[in-house]
């Protein structure tokens, strides 16, 4: 220890008499008034602090957004980094550029053209996941009190970037179509009258995180006019469009627009591994050098180690196999969960029933708050979003979001059994309270779904009073 | 090619008539409205720029700042990731949790215990390189306006966070003896004057990126009793203290505070690798939950994948072994660059002589400019940082820094060379054209200087008119 001690008697600045150094308590109060007013009302992400519960091996997490990683092959990673151990070691170590390595980019090429979208690399930035490009957007176009347009819900790891930049966030109503183009319409018309106009539309078209709906084709022609004719900014946000289970491929907003109103961000997260944390975005180009200064700021290049991983992974391998792998993976969990809630929710609940990607996002009666319900699934070891997590004005108290994609199936379903069990005992002690029934119940043979399967009601069509 | 093609005509939205879609042409006046206020000014940091002018390989930079990966072992590298791949490999392809990894913190713990600090695993947080401390930092704390005091020069790669974040930045000049305490004095009276006070003071006490200079231990004492005194946060900037070729080991701020006002940045980049983007944090308690919302915002959780390979590391290897390597590797490379400054740099020019770390910083006479100069020395295959990158108020003008650890000696002699020769005719052309001694010169057998070896001159303690 050839370290000195601090002195424990003080000096003031120019000459004032010292003092004792003041008590190490970590009070909140005394850093209070150094945080940025961006901080104020920035909460951590409820899933972020689900994710940390969740990690408990004995809980069954429906709560994570995760694909399954043990799907991935060990020996194929020992051998893909041997490989990139004996070509490319120290450069696999070393900083790289912003922008990111120019065999990414070319992969990220390939990845984009299987969506039929062409990209030219020059106008590529490779980021730290999805995740980044969000937050390069909100800190590149957002002065504080400027407006985006999200759906209603949107990705709950979007709220703390747009709360950090100070967004005004109007939240358009979605229904099985994607979000409301009428209502946005409406929205639009609202912020003419008060002259102002929104920055951005935040919207992820393709099996929604965590609505799990698709936007149909003539809302995005119409999503993508409105753009075009307003001169507005839209961040389409893609990370789920190749795992799609059942229909027809949608053409993603980006090459509906061909680019010149469309930010798009793409991920390897769920196509290969989040646990690189590497995404991308393409945006017209005066954009994508101001995100690229700010990516500059943020963290000055994404990592080189797992880039040269991505690298050797699309040189060696058919990522469309490992991709058809997930997918077929995933169907399967998606319907081992359809078929769990047709079994276990009690009739007043309704909910999505995706084409694609992750998640299946349920209501339940108004009378239930999801946040409430979420303490007690926790003690019967079963977890999921609550609602309230995808909306930035306390709306979604009634509803929840539910992972399939990191989930045995039998999983699955004792975890759909479990928060079953809780909702049914909730229904039946809110009856017995009122003497009401709580809604007309749905007839198990014939449903009054718009034309779902059986009970999977698409809760969006579903109009009920109050 | 399943996807429909856009509409080449547009509808309007509420029914006006549509109109064809605009140009293509990607002018930066289409954009220039929706960009946020903070990005006004912001400019590409000219170390990232350099960065990609110099990877041409028969350029020698001295422009980087990256140390030498190639003394990693590719064998080492192979076998750590077979061994991530056979014990973790679906969790180091997962995401993980924001604060980082266990494993990775256990590691931190005792990278910090070598220079004497001991940090609770709690009160740390795993980021992506000391450049997103920085920048969750200007994030959590900043509004714009906010007063940040930093040394000058600065490390430049900072700029870019504390121009986002809109900071009025008060530059400290420094000496060999690093920030001058008096003048940090003078300016703190003169913010309290305005009724202001600083957010944080931004220093990097030893081995300085760009300067070279080591905060002495008085200077230490004395920083630290001034920011209990008038509470004012401190960021440590640490990344090179473990790279020390001479001289006895200096406190950190924060061993020296215990962690009340001093927010700590420590990184695996200089001892490890940078491309991985591994680097940490620990914060007083209520600063380090602002800080882990803000990275939840930036990329929700820096890379697991790296994180298990870093932990993989600390488990089979003796890093002090490595970081030994390093050292003596280094320490040649610094003696080998000074060692040509004395050779090839006319009289004009002075230089610190750094005691550790990757840097040499040097002035020219003030009638050369070094970022004209630069423009020669590339068209002499040769780089180096610009002066003027180190500050945000355009001073700098006639000093540069060199760079001696990612370089040959080899390399660092020739590089020198050529600088020299280039400074060399620009301060003989001035004589010629003003028939004046620019300066006078130093003797070679004595020096002018303070106490430097030979010509060695610390250019900061030099008093020179104008």
């Amino acid at each position: 220890m050839p370290y000195p001690k601090a002195a424990m008697t003080v000096d003031g600045p120019r000459g004032e008499p010292g003092r004792p150094p003041r008590s190490t308590t970590r009070d909140l109060e005394r850093y209070a008034g150094l945080f940025a007013t961006r901080t104020q009302g920035l909460r951590s992400s409820a899933m972020r602090d689900l994710m940390a519960v969740t990690a408990r091996p004995e809980i069954i997490s429906l709560a994570g957004g995760l694909p399954d990683t043990s799907t991935f092959s060990p020996a194929l990673l020992g051998s893909l980094m041997r490989t990139v151990a004996e070509e490319a070691s120290a450069r696999a170590l070393q900083y790289g550029p912003t922008e990111g390595l120019e065999e990414v980019k070319a992969c990220i090429v390939e990845v984009m053209a299987e969506e039929d979208m062409r990209v030219d690399p020059d106008d590529l930035l490779v980021t730290a996941g999805g995740q980044q490009v969000i937050d390069l957007v909100c800190r590149t176009l957002l002065d504080p009190g400027d407006v985006v347009i999200a759906e209603g819900p949107t990705y709950p790891g979007a709220v703390p970037s747009l709360l950090a930049f100070q967004a005004d966030v109007r939240q358009i109503p979605t229904d099985d179509d994607g979000m409301r183009i009428d209502a946005l319409e409406e929205t639009l018309a609202g912020l003419d009258r008060e002259g102002r106009r929104p920055k951005f539309i935040y919207t992820i078209p393709s099996f929604q995180n965590p609505g799990g709906m698709t936007m149909s084709l003539e809302r995005r022609r119409r999503l993508v006019a409105i753009a075009r004719e307003r001169e507005v900014l839209i961040l389409e946000d893609n990370p789920y469009g190749l795992l799609r289970y059942e229909g027809d491929p949608q053409p993603t907003l980006r090459s509906l627009d061909g680019g010149d109103y469309v930010i798009y961000l793409g991920t390897f997260s769920k196509i290969l591994s989040p646990g690189l944390r590497l995404g991308w975005t393409t945006a017209p180009r005066p954009i994508l050098d101001k995100l690229n200064v700010g990516k500059q700021g943020a963290d000055l290049c994404s990592s080189t180690f797992g880039q040269h991983f991505v690298a050797a992974y699309f040189a060696a391998q058919d990522w469309r196999a490992y991709l058809g792998t997930l997918v077929a993976l995933y169907r399967r969990r998606r319907d081992a969960m359809l078929a769990a809630l047709d079994e276990h929710l009690p009739p007043e609940a309704t909910w999505t029933r995706p084409r694609g990607g992750l998640f299946i996002w349920a209501r339940l009666p108004d009378y239930l708050d999801t946040t409430d319900l979420l303490a007690r699934a926790l003690r019967e070891q079963v977890a999921f979003v609550p609602g309230r997590a995808a909306y930035l004005d306390g709306r979604g108290g009634s509803e929840l979001r539910l992972n399939f994609s990191g989930v045995t199936e039998e999983d699955i379903h004792e975890g759909v059994r479990r928060i079953g069990r809780i909702v049914g005992e909730q229904v039946a002690m809110y009856s017995t309270l009122t003497g009401l029934e709580p809604v007309r119940p749905v007839s198990r043979e014939t449903g009054d779904s718009a034309g779902g399967a059986g009970r999977v009601v698409p809760f969006h069509v579903k109009r009920r009073a109050g």
